[in-house]
C-alpha cells in the first residue's frame, strides 16, 4: 500500500502502482475527466504515472496554467507528427511551448507556406480524429543516441548527447516517436481547439553558424471560445503594430545605412516624443527635480570604477580610441551623475538631490532581438537618480510611485502590476552592503507600497546585487502587459565611488541612491502608446491635431490665414492645398488619424467659420472660430 | 630717376636709391614722423629700404592695422631681447604678432614667474631708452644656418633648413640678431606703451612629441591711454570667463574621469540649456519647422557617401566596430535629416520642408584647442535642414535671417557683423554644381541681406566647395565678436545622395538644401551668453529666479509654502533653509547673483508678504505676493 498526501492535507492509501489517473478517478468521476496530469512529488508527470511510494500528490486539471502548457506541449507533438507523416524525412528541432502557445522546429528542404499551414492543419486534425495515445518510454542513453541517428534524427541526437542522466524519456504517438520530458496528455482528442499562427526561420539552437531550420507557430485551448477570443485579440494586435502604424502614419524609421537598432524620428514621431519629453520635465521641475545633460561617450576607466566593465560587458559597445585612451559609448547615464554630485561638499540638509536626464544610451543587442521601437540598440531613458539619507528614502520612494501613477495616468493607463524584488533568505552572501541598510531600504520599498494601497507581489531572491526594487508592469488598452516604470535602489555606486553627504553628527555618511525611469525609454514608451491607442492619439499628444481642407484653390488663402491663426495659439495645424477632390481630401486625413479635420468653403468663409469633422464624435458641424479654439483648448488641458 | 606712384595715383620722381622713410618726409613733415614702414610694390617694407625702380607706394602711420602689427613686432623682438640680456644662452622660438598683441616662445631651464615678466619688462624699458636701431642684414642660406648653430640658436637653425630661399633676412638691436622677414619700426624708442600678459607652455612647432618651451603673451599700443583702455577690457573679460563663472555658478564641469572636451551640465547649467532649447523649439514650430531626433552613431558608409570620411577624416573620432561593420559617432546631422526625406517621394508642393534638431555630434579636437565650453569635443548644434526647390531659396533664407535676428535680440545681442562668402573669380572648376545654379543661390543670398537692409563683406573666393554662405558674428556686452549664425546653401549632399523631389512638370528636379544654425552651439552659445551677461541672467533665463530667505527656523513652514505657491506658477525658485543669519543668506544670494531675494519673517507673514531684494533694483520694500507675482510675470514675458 502506498499513502498518498493530497494538496488540503488529506492523507488517503492505495495499492502500489495504483496511476495518478486512477487515484483522480477514485477522488472523483468529475476531476477523474478533467485530470490531465499530475503533480507527484512536486515533480510533473502522466496520469498514467504509477505511485510506487508514498507521496504528495495533486491533480493537474484543465482549468490551470499548468494544464494548458501540457495541452499545448502535446498539440506541439501533434503537429510534428503531421509534419512527419506530410514531410517525411523531416528532421525534428525543438517543441517547447511558450507564452500564449508553442513552436517547433523543423529540418526541412521545402519552404513551409501558408497553405502547407493549413494541410498541416487538417493532418493534425486527421491525428486527433485517430484519438492516439501518447506513451511515455524510457532507454538507456546510449541506444537512445543510436536510435535517433537510426532513424534520421541528428538534431535530437546532438540533444541527448547534451543530457547527463543514464536514461532519457521519449513519447510515442502511434509510429511517431519524440525525445520528450513529458508529461502529455493521455490521448490526441483531448486537443479540441487549436491553430498554427505562423512560420519564420530560426536557427539551430540559436546560433547563427549553425543552419537554419523552420520554426512553425501555433496555439491551442480547451474550447474553441477561448481560441476565438485569442485570435481576434491576435487580430488586433496586428493592426495595433507599431511598426506598421509608425510606417503609415510617417512616425519614424530604420536604416541599413544607419545600422541596425537606431531610430530616426520623422517630424511626427519627433513631435510625439517632444510633447511627452517636454510634459515629462515640467512635471518633474513641478516635484522638486533637477535635470542634467551628460555626455554620451566617457573614458573606459570610469566604467571600470562604476563596475559596468565587469559585469555589463556584453551589452556594451566596443572602445573608441581617443588621444590613447578608450572611450565607451555610455550604457548607462549613473556615473555622470554621480561625478557631477561629487564636485562638491553636501551636507544632508542639500538632500535629496533629484536629479533627472533624457541621457540617450546605447546597448549592444544582438540582431535578432531587435524589434522596431521596443527593442532597439539606442534609446532616450526618462533617468533620475535621488542622493538622499536612509531617512529619506521612503518618502523619495513615496514619491516616485505617486508620479509615477500620475505619468501612467495621464497617457491613459490606469492597471499595472507591480513587483517587489527583495533579497533571497539565506544568500546574503550575494548582495553588497550592509545587512541593517538592506532591511531598511526593503522596508522602505514595503512601506510606500502599502501607503498607497497597492498590490504587489513579494519576490525573493529576485533583487539584484546591488539593491532591492520595484517593478511596474502597465496593461494596455488591449490588456497586453508593458514593462513600465522601474525604482532602484542602489548600494554599489555609492560604495565605488565613495558618494557621501555630512550628517547632522558632523560625519561623512554613505549616500542612498536610487535609480528610476517612471516611462522607460522614449522608444520603447512612445511604441507602447502608438499599440495602446492603434495610432489614435489623444489631441495633446497628436503630432499633428488639425488640418485644413480648403474645398477649392478659391478657398486657400482663407485657409492658410485661418492656419496662421492657429499655428499663433500652438496648435499642430495643417493645410491641405492640393489640388484633390475635398471627399479624397477627408479620406486621407481620416487614414492619417488626425483628430480634427477643418472644412472651408464659400459658406465657412462668408461666416468666419470651419465645418469641424471630429475624429472621435463625427461630424460636428459649423462652427464659429472662437468656439472650436475653446472647445480643443479645453480638451488639450485636460488630456483627454 | 624713379617714379613712385602713390595711393592717391599721384606719381612724385625721386633720384635712384632714395629711402621711403625720406619719401615719407618729402610728402610732408606730419607724415614723416608719423611714417612707420611702406609698402613698395605690395610688399611692406622698413622706411630704410632704398627704391631703385618705378614703383607704388604706400605710406603705413601709427593709425593703421598694419602699423600696430608692426610695433608690436618689433617690441616681440626687444622683449626677446631683454631675455638674451637676463637670461644668457636662452634658445628662441618664434616670435609673432597675434590678435591684441604678440607673444614669444623661449627654451629655458629656469621657470619663468610673474615677477620675471616685470624684470623682462623693465629691461624692456631701458632698452627702449638705449633708444636702438633695428638694423636688417641679408645672408646665404647656408652661411645664416651655421651662424645660427653657432650661437647656439637651433631652433631658428632649423627654421633657415625649412626655407627655400636663397638668401635670408635678420634684424638687429644693438648685439641681438633675429632671423626675420620684417618690416621693423626704426628705433626702439619708438615703443611707448607695452604690457607683458602671461607665460604658458607651449611645444616647439605645436608637436607634443617636441620639446616644450616658455611662451610670453604681451601687448603693445601707440599710447597709454589706448593700452590702460586694452588691459582695463582684459580684466573685464577675465572677470567674465565662463569657466570661473561656470564653477562660482555651479553650471558644469569637466571630467578628467570622463575625457577632455565632453561637458557636464550641472543642474543650474542644464536649466539655462533646457530653456534655451524650449524657447529654440517654440519659435521654429511658430515658423513653420518640424523637429528630428537621429542616433549618435552610423555605419562609416554613410560618412563615406556623404563625403565627410573624405575631407573631414581628421575631425571624426576613430570607429566603433558593431557585428563586423564600423560605426562613427556622428560628426554632423546632414545625412541623418537627407536618409528621411528619402524615406517618400515629395512633390513640389510639399516643399519647403524645414527640419530642426538639436543634434549632438563628436568632434575630434586637439586636445591644446579646447576651451571650456567654447571648443569642446562634444556639442549640441542648433541644427535645420530646409530642402526646398531654387525658387523658394530667397524666401527661405530671409526667413532665416528674421528668425536669427529675432532669436539674437532675445539674448540681448544687437550688433553684428555679416559675411557673404561666395566662389572666387576665375577658379570655377573648385566647385561642385552647375554655374547658373551657384549664380542663382548666391544672388538669392544676396537680396535676401539687401531686403533686411544688413551690411555685410563679400567675401570672394570664401565660399565652400559645396556651396555659398552667410556667416553672422555677433558682438557682446564688452564689444567682443563671438561667431554666431551660418546659413550654407550645399549642392554636394543633395548631389552624392540624389535628393530631388517632383517639380510642377512631373520631373524629378534636384532639391536645394540649406544648413543653417541661429545659435551654433548649445555649449559654446551658452559660454558665450555667461560672458555676455557675466553671469547676470535675465529673469527669464536665470536658472534659480528667486530665493526665499526665513530669517529664523520659525519662518521656515512659510517660507517652505510660499515655494510651492511659487513652484506652481512655474517659477524656478528655492529656499534656504540653512541655519545662518539672514545677512549670510542675503549675501550667499547675491553672490550667486539670483534675480531676487525675497525674505520673510513675522512682519511679512501677518501681512502675507515678502520683503523683495532685486539685483538689478535693489531693495524694493516688502509687497504682497500677488503683486510680486504680477511684476516679474511680466518681467519674464518680456524677457527683459
Amino acid at each position: 500500500m502506498v499513502k498518498i498526501t493530497l494538496p488540503d492535507g488529506t492523507k488517503k492509501e492505495y495499492k502500489e502502482n495504483i496511476t495518478i489517473g486512477e487515484v483522480a478517478s477514485n477522488i472523483g468521476i468529475r476531476l477523474g475527466e478533467r485530470a490531465l496530469a499530475g503533480k507527484a512529488g512536486g515533480v510533473l508527470v502522466d496520469l498514467s504515472y504509477p505511485i510506487k511510494e508514498d507521496i504528495s500528490l495533486s491533480v493537474i486539471t484543465e482549468d490551470t496554467e499548468e494544464g494548458l502548457e501540457i495541452l499545448r506541449h502535446s498539440t506541439a507533438h501533434i503537429m510534428a507528427q503531421a509534419v512527419s507523416r506530410l514531410f517525411p524525412g523531416v528532421k525534428l528541432g525543438i517543441g517547447p511551448t511558450i507564452e500564449n502557445g508553442f513552436y517547433y522546429d523543423f529540418g526541412l528542404q521545402h519552404s513551409l507556406s501558408e497553405e502547407d499551414l493549413r494541410k498541416i492543419e487538417e493532418e493534425m486534425a486527421k491525428i486527433i480524429r485517430e484519438d492516439i495515445v501518447f506513451k511515455r518510454m524510457e532507454l538507456p542513453r546510449d541506444v537512445a543516441i543510436q536510435k535517433m541517428e537510426a532513424i534520421g534524427q541528428p538534431f535530437k541526437a546532438e540533444l541527448i548527447k547534451d543530457i547527463e542522466d543514464e536514461t532519457v524519456s521519449f513519447y510515442t504517438q502511434g509510429d511517431f516517436v519524440d525525445l520528450c520530458r513529458g508529461p502529455h496528455i493521455q490521448r490526441t482528442s483531448k486537443v479540441k481547439a487549436f491553430k498554427l499562427l505562423s512560420v519564420a526561420g530560426a536557427y539551430w539552437r540559436g546560433k547563427e553558424t549553425n543552419p537554419m531550420l523552420q520554426r512553425i507557430y501555433g496555439t491551442a485551448f480547451f474550447t474553441q471560445k477561448e481560441i476565438d477570443k485569442y485570435l481576434q485579440f491576435l487580430e488586433e494586435a496586428e493592426k495595433r503594430d507599431h511598426r506598421k502604424i509608425g510606417r503609415d502614419l510617417d512616425l519614424f524609421s530604420f536604416h541599413e545605412e544607419g545600422g541596425a537598432g537606431l531610430t530616426f524620428w520623422h517630424p511626427k514621431g519627433a513631435r510625439i516624443r517632444n510633447i511627452i519629453e517636454n510634459f515629462w520635465r515640467e512635471e518633474h521641475f513641478k516635484r522638486g527635480y533637477e535635470i542634467l545633460y551628460s555626455p554620451h561617450i566617457a573614458k573606459i576607466n570610469l566604467w571600470k570604477t562604476s563596475g559596468h566593465w565587469n559585469f555589463y560587458r556584453e551589452s556594451m559597445y566596443s572602445p573608441i580610441e581617443v588621444d590613447g585612451h578608450e572611450y565607451i559609448l555610455k550604457p548607462m547615464n549613473c556615473p555622470f551623475a554621480v561625478l557631477m554630485y561629487k564636485t562638491k561638499l553636501h551636507s544632508y540638509r542639500d538632500l535629496p538631490l533629484r536629479w533627472g536626464e533624457l541621457g540617450t544610451v546605447y546597448r549592444y543587442e544582438r540582431s535578432g532581438v531587435l524589434h522596431g521601437l521596443l527593442r532597439v540598440r539606442g534609446f532616450t531613458q526618462d533617468d533620475a537618480h535621488i542622493f538622499c539619507t536612509p531617512e529619506q528614502l521612503e518618502s523619495e520612494i513615496l514619491g516616485v510611485i505617486e508620479l509615477a501613477q500620475f505619468m501612467l495616468s495621464s497617457f491613459g493607463f490606469q492597471e499595472y502590476e507591480i513587483e517587489l524584488s527583495v533579497r533571497g533568505k539565506g544568500e546574503k552572501d550575494k548582495y553588497i552592503g550592509r545587512d541593517d541598510v538592506w532591511d531598511h531600504a526593503e522596508n522602505a520599498l514595503k512601506v510606500a507600497l502599502d501607503k498607497k494601497g497597492l498590490k504587489y507581489t513579494r519576490m525573493e531572491g529576485e533583487a539584484k546585487f546591488y539593491g532591492p526594487a520595484i517593478d511596474i508592469k502597465v496593461k494596455d488598452a488591449i490588456g497586453r502587459g508593458w514593462q513600465g516604470p522601474t525604482i532602484q535602489v542602489d548600494f554599489n555606486l555609492p560604495e565605488r565611488f565613495d558618494v557621501n553627504y555630512v550628517g547632522p553628527d558632523g560625519f561623512h555618511h554613505r549616500v542612498v541612491m536610487v535609480h528610476r525611469t517612471v516611462l522607460g525609454a522614449m522608444e520603447r514608451f512612445v511604441g507602447c502608446l502608438i499599440e495602446h491607442y492603434a495610432g489614435d492619439f489623444p489631441l495633446w499628444i497628436a503630432p499633428i491635431q488639425m488640418r485644413i481642407l480648403p474645398i477649392t484653390d478659391a478657398h486657400t488663402e482663407y485657409a492658410k490665414k485661418l492656419q496662421t491663426q492657429l499655428l499663433v495659439k500652438n496648435f499642430r495645424v495643417e493645410c491641405d492645398i492640393s489640388n484633390a477632390k475635398i471627399n479624397y481630401k477627408i479620406r486621407e486625413g481620416t487614414l492619417e488619424k488626425i483628430p480634427y479635420l477643418l472644412v472651408v468653403g464659400d459658406k465657412e468663409i462668408e461666416s468666419g467659420a470651419v465645418s469641424v469633422r471630429s475624429r472621435k464624435k463625427g461630424n460636428e458641424g459649423v462652427m464659429a472660430i472662437e468656439d472650436f479654439i475653446k472647445t480643443v483648448e479645453s480638451e488639450i488641458r485636460e488630456k483627454r
